[in-house]
């Protein structure tokens, strides 16, 4: 094969590249991007769209920010990548100080993997583990109807939210799902989840705090997953809270799992982590967790690695990302970003073809009222016609959801409820 | 807590890290690394240690090399992460052209993923639905006897080598382990393998070629190897070779696979790939296994995807590897230590202390003889014994072995075998 340079990016692409979650048989060609700025994203022909779900919710403080570049660069000149048992290095030290001084209280120890779906199979093994470790064989996951933890096996199988998970289902692991907690349901939910727990047989609950985000952004209230955590403490089953999404700062708190009273056992991290540039996860836990792997026997230690653990320049680029979640302007930005969505919401919530408006932080959700494929020809229709108003939004079925970086200005806000406005026209819902 | 940036590193670390592949309670205290530069690694107090191992294969150019680090720079000034369904980007598909000029002629498309287990999660994904997608149902997945893929469940369930799986061993998937290839075994192992083909329900056979490497630097011969996936190939079962470890001039070619005849349908590569710098990995595959993804029915595609797929620096990482490790100067390299290692190995092959030298490009392995457990006061005696001789090595077990970056001088090369030949001293075996 040739490299063809010649060519536009779009058709060498297709000779050369499988992408993820494309059906290439009927997908349209990809679109180049070449650049990427704030909340803006460019591509070959110069177009410039706005980045309304932050690049899958990592560059939340801007595309290039500056200080991200800034750090990155300092600790290129020092060190790269070193194995990362018996070895340590500054950067992972400083950032897991740092997120254990920002996370809930009872987080202590940080362990690090390379993405979500990884950080969320280290935090599963870590639970089988804990019981086995002190001889207690549980084979039961329980999860939450419709949540979403990643693609790998052991991620995938806690996943209700199986789109096109028919031909993997046969090597899954033992997961028990109930519904997502209401005020409805709450009691039911409670007494299904008490059944469970009287078996003996789970070992962990896992969540996504707050907000469902594959699901299509679901929320569901703090105070009745608090009640679910509670049950599963008092039987002793470990809570993991996956805050891949959710975490550092697109809720109104800077971690979903601070609007509950009962702090998670586990937490994950990743994403927005290392602030749109690299992969890299993190698996906090208690220190009860950590000291159930303390023993003279050698087995009781967790035996699971991946190469680039805590590599040194996502670690820097994860504490430069800190530094800007923590400082001022993004808190302000935080907050305006949630005003304005609740303005948005007010404006259009007794609108026919809208229903369910929803907000939680920086996060606003809301469906046409349609029913609508998660994948298809009217779904597609939908996401061209957000890319020719300039707005860069992934509409899963009839759920439309923003994301965007902190960074995004008022004038590109407008411009993302406008391009929303406009759709319902679309589909003849003025 | 409070950062307490007065206290040594290593006291830090054990206040907030839990570390991969260790039993904290015994472990001695990590040493920090400040400083990597070519093959060298220097801590906290000054003292430089030769990285024998290329920081887990991941080094191969060395620490800090100046190309890589521009680079990446390069691309720091241009774009960030973006989503890779829907858009696409230069980088990723240069890097793309590039791997599928350089790997097996039969390789036709690049799927991107983040690390070694994630490629490996992904071709076993892709191999089950590939039969799923024909209507066949197929559950059972063929590997070798102390095989290493990885640590999510799907990755450690096709692992032979179970150091520590006990925990997890009710939920792996279903595989059945063949013996790694000899001269004496063949026909047995072609005949279990014929038996195994024979049921209609394998859908793969995953293998790391030529060299095993977490078993201790196993090495087979092509030729035997290569007769296994005749047979699979001939009943039309895929072929997965997993070259996280082997891969990009480790052996004595570019792919291991480049020494079979019959080249495998799917290709794992991550380590190496972004040269030390951060996590990615790749799995390419055969245009076959690609068009058996193409269907009017969007659910036939491959609905697997990690957020940072081919996220743009790491892309420009690995095409300035690439560019290196094609170059003539790394060609030289990987000569001239393949030559360092044979002279070594001509050197102690009549040693009674040593036993089954062996050699493979630039991976030199061999047995202290003695028995020694893969983790324990030993080993660890062992492995100070190296640190002490200026030289890091991870002896496993009485294993021993070395896969220096490609850059390591001759004066290094002998450092490190000078810190071998010692230590027969410390088990009296002189």
């Amino acid at each position: 094969m040739q490299t063809d340079s010649g060519k536009n990016l779009s058709a060498r692409d297709q000779k050369v590249i499988w992408h993820p979650l494309t059906q290439h048989q009927t997908a349209d060609a990809p679109l180049a991007l070449v650049k990427a700025e704030k909340e803006f994203l460019f591509d070959e022909a110069g177009n410039r769209y706005i980045d309304g779900i932050a690049s899958w919710y990592t560059a939340m403080y801007g595309h290039g920010h500056p200080d991200i570049l800034q750090g990155v660069k300092q600790q290129m000149e020092r060190m790269d990548h070193v194995v990362f048992s018996g070895f340590t290095h500054q950067p992972a030290i400083e950032l897991a100080e740092r997120l254990l001084e920002l996370l809930p209280d009872n987080q202590a120890k940080v362990f690090y993997n390379d993405n979500g779906s990884t950080a969320v199979e280290a935090a599963i093994k870590m639970a089988i583990q804990f019981f086995h470790n002190k001889g207690e064989k549980r084979q039961t996951l329980i999860a939450l109807e419709d949540g979403f933890h990643g693609d790998t096996f052991g991620a995938m199988s806690a996943s209700g939210l199986s789109v096109y998970n028919g031909p993997f289902e046969d090597f899954f692991l033992k997961v028990e799902r109930i519904p997502v907690p209401t005020q409805e349901n709450l009691n039911e939910v409670q007494n299904r989840l008490d059944e469970l727990l009287a078996s003996g047989q789970c070992f962990a609950f896992l969540f996504e705090p707050l907000v469902q985000g594959a699901a299509g952004m679901k929320m569901h209230q703090a105070s009745h997953l608090d009640e679910l955590l509670k049950h599963c403490q008092q039987a002793g089953v470990l809570c993991i809270a996956d805050e891949v999404m959710t975490g550092l700062g697109k809720t109104d708190t800077l971690f979903a799992s601070d609007q509950l009273s009962h702090a998670p056992d586990l937490i994950c991290l990743s994403k927005a982590l290392t602030a749109g540039t690299m992969p890299m996860s993190v698996t906090s836990c208690s220190q009860a967790v950590f000291d159930g792997f303390l023993s003279q026997n050698n087995a009781n230690g967790f035996f699971h690695a991946h190469t680039y653990s805590a590599t040194p320049w996502a670690c820097a680029a994860a504490l430069a990302g800190l530094k800007l979640l923590t400082g001022p302007e993004m808190e302000a930005n935080r907050k305006r970003i949630h005003n304005k969505h609740q303005g948005f919401i007010d404006k259009m919530k007794s609108h026919p073809g809208l229903k369910n408006l929803r907000c939680q932080g920086v996060i606003l959700a809301m469906e046409l009222d349609l029913d609508m494929a998660r994948y298809g020809a009217q779904r597609n229709q939908l996401f061209q016609h957000f890319m020719s108003k300039g707005v860069f939004l992934r509409p899963l079925g009839s759920t439309i959801y923003v994301l965007p970086p902190f960074v995004t200005s008022n004038e590109s806000l407008e411009q993302i409820y406008e391009a929303i406005e406009s759709s319902l026209l679309l589909f003849g819902r003025r």
